[in-house]
């Protein structure tokens, strides 16, 4: 039996938009804070805070009231299950994130969780069954703001990162994950590794301009560019800012502004293709205005669709980092680095992205096909099954990890109902086997 | 009568060299640290601390016991006087100040202050009495590293700044500087304007390279350097760093880093005279490795001997500040930028600075002129008294905020002998009259 045979007999269901955007204002109401600059109303949900477990709490709410069989794991990924006809079959699972950064709007992760649990509430209302189950998954610490790793839950779900090592991971007041999760009440039973599943689909809102311009409600993810990260940490000598000649400074401060400029010398350079790179932390100790610094920590994160091209953007910078002490005007700068994060560009599933644009076709969205500028969770489930990704339109300049981040209710429906459909073809597969 | 006159008959009294440094070292104790990078111990004692709070105490019985009557201002300025036996004629006052920056050792500002109790020390050991009275004054809150506005105690003492705006003064964590002196219990009753003052004395380790270059113990200080300190903070757009293109960027952070690089250039350049340069806080918000900062705050530290060289340096600095947000890839960028303080170039007088000089010379030490590169007290009392400064020596190229800072103890008694002397000269003055 063929997906083509299948997509033929497959139910459509509608979701309901409205119910939808309802959830999403209302998880959004927790941890929100209002932006001093706009007076927008932005979102602050980082994980395993108490804002995180009050979201956490408020999800189960909900997909227990939608019927699905919550679980835990140790990760603290929390799964709602909608039992099969079949249940032997490996289910199909929808899933992102509700954590968030500090600066986040109701969109990010959210979409694809509150998409899932607005799939499963329609099928319910409507009293349909599918042959596979289907899971709704909402991963931990996805984005790696509090933990410095992200994708953190997926990874250990997916086998690449341990348990073990996630639980030691410590935030910026030297709080651990494994205590964290504990202290919230969100340290579940059941294994960390994820059950064989059918497929894995993530619908998420873009985080970046190419459907906005392009005028497309939907996006064809294609795969996830690269990404790396990094945290420099440089050391120099504290000295007196008055009384101290330039040839005897060892400035630290100077040496992390002069990486940041040389991070966006290099992609204005063109050399390394679609390079994308950001400095997003600086901090200087003492932090004292006459003290020359003698230490400042950044970190550096290079993006980039083509695998060749990071290295390349890579080494240039790791040659720049090495040749740095010796162009200061006195010795004795060290410069430290830390891998955070290293991911190759991760290519999603041939067969789910026909799907996905094949459903969009028939709902008679218009679609264009991108890579991902953001990690996702998809990308780390792509390691255990075949997964693929739904991207809706941002407005703003697709502006993304800020207040203004928004998409319109009608492409957050339309996003969701792609999802749908693709997710009940794929949970129909097997049926007859 | 003159002061020529006065110089052939005032009696001279060796300090305790052995003493002085004991108690440098017993101060240093009291916030002291063990620095992480090179396991040097340091000195953190920041004004208004507990720290600070238990120096103050020692200081405070060690003038006791030296039979000095203590009174403590407004402003917890800490004044420890030895009576003359002209009690009616202005004091002489030496001065300085013993809270510390965050990486400090054991000589910045205490050696003026102990060096000051070193001499009454000797004077009370030897009997001598003095027609004018010695004050010895430890100044509050010199370093400004926790309420931003270095010189505080003493500018109030000399009546530039309020009591009231000093006591309105915060520090990072919002606590106001009047609240923090009542809790250390250093509140005290009397005025904070000075009483007059026949001179002001101060001795101080240089904080600069230049005597231990020229290898000679003792600096006559000609005056401080203009000091221009500001808070530049930088509003852009949080965004995605994977997702947003270079064109649809605000970076504050890159902002931040291009002001850095730019304040050396000016250095480097040589168009603005003796300039130093220096920023010594950056900090980045929300510093969050995937986010494009929205905010982003510095300290520039500017200093110059040269009033004129001063004002360019400054001028053009703010052109650039002007220019910066138009040299950004996208709209939007604001720069904020707040004068933390501001001081033009201060001369000592020259009396003063000749009486050093001759000073030094009857003890055989060679000495050198030079203007000090760092702020001291000495340049407020300026405005209501006669003042000067005895520099020392520094070892290891006579870096300071530091916890190398170094000065032998051969040289440390060196200047606090010349202060001795100078001061018993200027302590007979009008004794006659």
């Amino acid at each position: 039996m063929t997906a083509q045979h299948q997509t033929a007999t497959t139910p459509k269901v509608d979701i309901d938009g409205d119910r939808l955007w309802a959830s999403l204002m209302r998880l959004a109401e927790i941890g929100a804070f209002t932006d001093a600059a706009t007076g927008l109303t932005g979102v602050n949900r980082q994980s395993l805070t108490d804002e995180d477990a009050d979201g956490r709490r408020l999800l189960v709410q909900w997909m227990r009231e939608a019927g699905l069989e919550v679980s835990v794991d140790r990760m603290g990924n929390v799964f709602g299950r909608r039992e099969g006809t079949r249940p032997e079959l490996a289910p199909v699972m929808i899933g992102s994130h509700i954590d968030s950064v500090p600066t986040a709007s109701a969109f990010d992760g959210c979409l694809g969780v509150l998409g899932g649990l607005e799939i499963v509430r329609s099928l319910e209302q409507r009293g349909v069954a599918t042959a596979r189950s289907l899971v709704i998954a909402a991963f931990s610490e996805e984005e790696g703001v509090r933990f410095g790793t992200d994708m953190l839950g997926s990874a250990v779900a997916a086998g690449r990162l341990s348990l073990e090592h996630a639980y030691r991971l410590r935030d910026a007041d030297g709080c651990t994950f494994g205590d964290e999760l504990e202290r919230i009440g969100f340290k579940g039973q059941p294994s960390e590794l994820l059950e064989p599943v059918h497929a894995y689909l993530e619908c998420h809102i873009e985080q970046g301009p190419t459907l906005l311009r392009d005028d497309l409600p939907i996006g064809v993810v294609t795969g996830v560019q690269a990404i790396s990260w990094q945290r420099i940490t440089l050391h120099g000598r504290a000295a007196h800012a008055g009384a101290t000649p330039t040839d005897l400074r060892v400035d630290a401060g100077l040496a992390a502004a002069q990486i940041v400029v040389k991070v966006r010398d290099m992609v204005d350079s063109g050399s390394y293709g679609c390079l994308r790179g950001t400095v997003g932390r600086i901090v200087t100790e003492p932090g004292m205005p006459s003290v020359v610094p003698d230490r400042a920590e950044l970190t550096v994160d290079l993006r980039n669709p083509d695998s060749a091209h990071m290295a390349a953007a890579e080494s240039e910078l790791a040659d720049f980092l090495r040749d740095l002490p010796s162009q200061q005007p006195c010795e004795g700068l060290v410069v430290e680095t830390e891998r955070m994060a290293r991911t190759e560009p991760v290519p999603f599933d041939a067969r789910l992205q026909r799907a996905i644009a094949d459903a969009a076709a028939n709902r008679g969205y218009p679609t264009g096909r991108l890579m991902s500028g953001a990690g996702h969770d998809a990308q780390e489930i792509v390691a255990i099954a075949p997964a693929a990704m739904v991207f809706v339109r941002g407005q703003f300049d697709g502006i993304s990890h800020n207040p203004r981040e928004y998409s319109t209710q009608e492409d957050c429906a339309a996003g969701t109902q792609v999802l749908a459909d693709v997710a009940l073809e794929l949970a129909a597969e097997g049926e007859h086997a």
